[in-house]
């Protein structure tokens, strides 16, 4: 029974990579860097993108992972930014996820010859996201430090699966008992050296840091996609 | 295509109820109240049960639901009480949410015998876990305030499927731009006339009333079970 499951499962994850692929081949086509940005419900993620995509270097759109609604996707377009809403809702509560033949489904209403960085906000959730590619150059995450130290224990593929651990609501620190070199010990034993960025997406402290790497993520995939087109 | 994947939905959720049916039907034989308890990942489930379960009126045990490791057992055994670790990990990452088979193969193991309430602490994850029955009697959820006033909107079926919606880390209130009105409007939208608990696990504000409504349900299913009995 278990092996059956196995297989299951791996089947589908080997389907969801055939077409991961193909996202990325679309977008390397249209000279696009896309970022999976991922985390807890209620973690920050939009106030994060709110604050940080205004003076960005690079030309950026976000598409907007929910499973109902479009209040984070309304937020964003205050920006001036294209703003593009993926629902998961499916009738029964809804994916969990993006997966990367939904980010397929949306291509058509991406606007990729006007944007340099995608920035894809998947569904509030430490688990699921973090096993579906969606054709993304990198992943990265918000913790919030209202989550507690365990986190990365918990929910170990998640902290693995990012080059970037955003910690945010650094400003809540002094009331909380969050120890901080606990979190941070603990995120190294399941991934190590992966880089941190403490900040407040509210008061806007260290924002400034995940700006630059936005824009330098994006840079970089440019590079390396002109290196390989050079090749 | 939309139709094929409604289908299997359909049918793994029927076969899901299944087994929840005969879940129940061995816990009322045993005189067990189940409550499945859920909530986004950090938003104080097991603190809340580190405080609420000491002086219970009834005999608790906890069958606690993770992806992998047993930290939050492990500080639940302090309180002396049946705990039985279940984990979702199947090696890809683990699944989001318990369901009711999962909850079938830990039945051997848990101490129906010597409890009168299991409080099932289900994975952190606001989407999922509302959709699968695992055999319960009723469903609960801690939202924390550090989330945000939209979670309702987000994740509708969540908050729309709980009798009981715990609003936890109060204490922070004053240090966040959290909106208490318009959350519980949001809330009310979606699941008119929920219960609602203002608390702090953190400083034990407004447990009490969560220990009595634990207790409560208890009662309440228990004569719920004697008079379909006697009937």
């Amino acid at each position: 029974m278990h092996r059956v499951k196995v297989r299951v499962v791996e089947d589908a994850l080997d389907a969801n990579n055939t077409i991961a692929r193909a996202n990325r081949d679309d977008f390397d086509r249209n000279g696009v860097t896309v970022v999976n940005l991922m985390s807890a419900p209620g973690a920050g993620k939009t106030t994060l993108l709110e604050r940080a995509l205004g003076g960005l270097s690079v030309r950026a759109g976000v598409l907007e992972g929910d499973v109902q609604g479009s209040l984070d996707a309304d937020r964003l377009s205050a920006l001036h930014i294209p703003v593009t809403q993926l629902n998961t809702d499916n009738g029964f509560g809804g994916d969990c996820h993006l997966d990367a033949n939904m980010v397929r489904t949306a291509l058509p209403d991406l606007p990729l010859a006007e944007i340099d960085l995608l920035v894809v906000e998947n569904v509030g959730n430490l688990v699921c996201p973090a096993e579906f590619r969606i054709g993304e150059d990198a992943k990265a995450m918000v913790c919030s430090v209202t989550e507690g130290e365990d986190k990365p224990l918990k929910y170990p593929l998640m902290f693995r699966t990012c080059e970037l651990v955003v910690v945010n609501k650094i400003d809540l620190l002094e009331h909380l008992d969050f120890d901080l070199d606990k979190f941070l010990y603990n995120l190294d034993a399941v991934n190590p050296g992966v880089a941190t960025m403490l900040l407040s997406a509210r008061t806007g402290e260290g924002v400034d840091a995940f700006r630059s790497w936005l824009g330098g993520v994006a840079v970089r995939e440019d590079s390396a996609a002109r290196a390989a087109a050079g090749a």
